[in-house]
């Protein structure tokens, strides 16, 4: 029926202000801690970061203005529409309604520019001349070049080097941004050196990538860090989804029952979500439900400690749900859900009861997606396909049950740069894997010996 | 500033009707004759298409309804952004103000899709089981792989092999939708292999293609055969773009005094221009500009003749500017823009003097892509790479005169599976390409003993 298929906003109705859960949490998130053992001052990330993405990070303000250059370039794909996904429904024959905001329609094809650009902008009027950053799957590093170019600045990426070498297109598409890709383990740094010398064939880390990233950054007074995830300002910036998604739902008389985000460092499941769970922290009944693979099963497995972010070390611990940073993940095609961390906030509403965890296998979540395809048109990133693939189980359920729930989810990108992981599934050539006790075990020894949290 | 750089349609906004050019033409165009150089009767066609559609290629209403089924499922990305390229005009320091339909949003990526939906819809309502189609760089055999896919056909894609070969990812993605991709010229049919015969090592030309294509819909009784562009009912259902684009311009008190768009066969360049030729025909003051390749200068150096669509003659003769249909182009990458023919609706809107027609150099419009990407973000196809670098021709040449003209483009599709292009131009690897008189009297020899439109 045309009529209920789709919720546009005009750009008018874009939000101007970006929403802090850190000022409704009924606790506070434990702080980041430094080398001391002791809270980390604002002024030791100086060297990282500009000073105004330093004081998001810390702000309990709940309403953070986005400054008009930054929505002026948001504008470029957003808002963003809520669509519904009808066809879905219909082959599951569920009467729950399923709504999604479609986060792919972005330049590089998903969420991650919505901080890319506020970070390439606070950094541009800080001063900084160049941005270094990591990324594994590519999703962010592709992000962050787009925002450098828009706003003039320098940037490099250091890629994961099993990604860099299987996803030639991220590499060209940095470059059509101006951006310089780099695999990681590289020669510039000392943090990459040293690994290279231990292991000349390591396929390479996210955690490693973000170690050289770091020190390439406090090592240049130009050039400061970027983040794509993890981090408290980021997800901040990505509840614009959420925000613009509640107006959606609004103007349609709907609310949620359940919310679903894949989460790998969090940013795209809190940005969807966490404009809800402060109606959820207010009381109202709403299920929250971050998604990650079980071959790197965070939330479900990992223990809730003080960590550092990257490999190497130089970050500060963070309190979070982690693998210990020496973590490698099996080689599953949803690179941007392989990271040994999840963002202290998400950590932390997991915590508190707000937010429930799924692990879900890739087979699963690959089925779901060509289902998705199949019904909808448009073809998931394998991240994505992680909530497609609860959305899937929760519509079921409800269909059992007999409930004509809500259902909203993020499509948070579209797999166009993953077809190849798609001709994998197809020729039967992946598999599921699942942490053993033993490697569990084995990685979280790196975490023996820091603080715990409370 | 936030406020003049998006017109988005509500869903309820979606045109309810295609515009039909043939209601207000001038002068008919010359219909298609057949092996006894006599005009086509309609029954003639029903071996390739259904009558619904047949009806639609020689229809002089001026307008006709889209089908609800049709509407649900263009609603998946329709109604599509106008956007204004305000961060090029900068660039360019140029008074013009520049508009641009993003018809990226869609699934696979371009606006393909818009005819590919109804045709797999009528096919559907009229019986049929399976389709067969050719595709060139790609882009029409996704489109049709997701819309037979979405109303439940079978879909066999004949892929140009040197594309094949060179783009597996397209496979890839229809693959995804359930369809068969197979690199032609192929041994499932006479065509093909008479040309394998001739020569084992040819590249394909999409002229091949639709010989083999049309072969098989022709010889299986629950097979019919879909085009992607040239004809009038594909161009018909293009119109949903200029339709929403003249809605959307409506909504902010504009009208474009230039329109341009990209012509390969001819479907996005009218899709966006049919709705304002009408005006033009009407006495309106604007001008329409289609642009091509310099390396298949249909429009601009090919005579006007009646010539086949296909290289093996099986389709009716075409009264259309052609470089004759054994015309192989030269490697540029914009594979969309490397058909011999051009549609005869264009072909006589350029007679008509309604429409003019530039062509360009591949360099020029790689280098208008980078622009568009590092100023308006996102990346374009090599086809859409043409528009634009008309468009900046077209937004200089208004500063030079101080004019504060109103364009309006297609941007007919991204480039985020044409990467490999851009690294090519990068790394200098490309070139321009200019049809000698030479070559083009040689192609041309297929033509003669053709009858002369009027």
């Amino acid at each position: 029926m045309v009529g209920a298929r789709k919720v546009v906003l005009d750009e008018k109705e874009i939000p101007r202000q970006w929403y802090n859960i850190q000022a409704d949490l009924p606790r506070p998130v434990p702080p980041p801690l430094g080398p001391d053992g002791q809270p980390v001052k604002p002024e030791m990330l100086a060297a990282v970061f500009p000073m105004s993405l330093i004081e998001q990070e810390v702000s309990t303000e709940r309403w953070i203005d986005i400054p008009e250059d930054v929505l002026e370039k948001l504008l470029l794909w957003r808002p963003t529409p809520l669509q519904r996904a009808w066809n879905l429904e219909g082959a599951l024959e569920t009467p729950a309604r399923i709504y999604y905001k479609n986060e792919g329609v972005s330049p590089p094809g998903s969420h991650k520019p919505n901080t890319a650009v506020p970070q390439a902008y606070y950094n541009r009027v800080f001063g900084v001349k160049r941005l270094t950053t990591e990324t594994g799957a590519g999703q962010w590093g592709s992000a962050l070049s787009m925002a450098c170019c828009l706003f003039g600045l320098e940037c490099r990426v250091y890629m994961v080097r099993i990604s860099f070498e299987q996803k030639p297109m991220r590499k060209y598409m940095m470059r059509v941004w101006g951006a310089e890709c780099i695999p990681s383990p590289s020669t510039l740094t000392d943090s990459g050196r040293r690994i290279l010398e231990r292991d000349p064939d390591t396929q390479g880390s996210l955690g490693i990538a973000i170690s050289e990233a770091v020190e390439e950054a406090v090592k240049r007074e130009d050039t400061r860090y970027s983040l794509g995830s993890v981090l408290n300002h980021v997800l901040l910036h990505q509840t614009i989804i959420g925000l613009e998604a509640k107006r959606q739902m609004e103007k349609i008389g709907e609310y949620p029952d359940v919310i679903i985000g894949c989460a790998g460092g969090g940013s795209n499941f809190a940005g969807v979500s966490f404009p809800f769970v402060a109606d959820k922290i207010a009381g109202r009944d709403v299920r929250v439900v971050a998604v990650e693979p079980a071959a790197c099963p965070t939330l479900t497995r990992a223990p809730y400690v003080y960590d550092h972010g990257d490999v190497a070390g130089l970050t500060p611990l963070l309190a979070m749900h982690s693998l210990g940073r020496t973590f490698v993940p099996p080689p599953i095609h949803a690179g941007g859900l392989r990271y040994h961390g999840m963002a202290p906030l998400v950590s932390h509403g997991v915590r508190e009861g707000l937010i429930e965890a799924e692990a879900l296998h890739q087979l699963e979540c690959y089925e779901a997606a060509v289902t998705w395809a199949r019904t909808e048109g448009a073809i998931p990133a394998p991240e994505t396909s992680h909530a497609i693939a609860q959305v899937i189980r929760e519509a079921k359920r409800a269909r059992e049950e007999g409930k004509e729930e809500v259902i909203l989810f993020n499509w948070s990108g579209h797999g166009l740069l993953d077809l190849t992981a798609y001709d994998a599934y197809f020729s039967r050539k992946l598999s599921d894997y699942a942490l053993s006790d033993e490697e569990l075990r084995k990685s979280l020894s790196s975490v023996e010996g820091h603080p715990r949290p409370e």
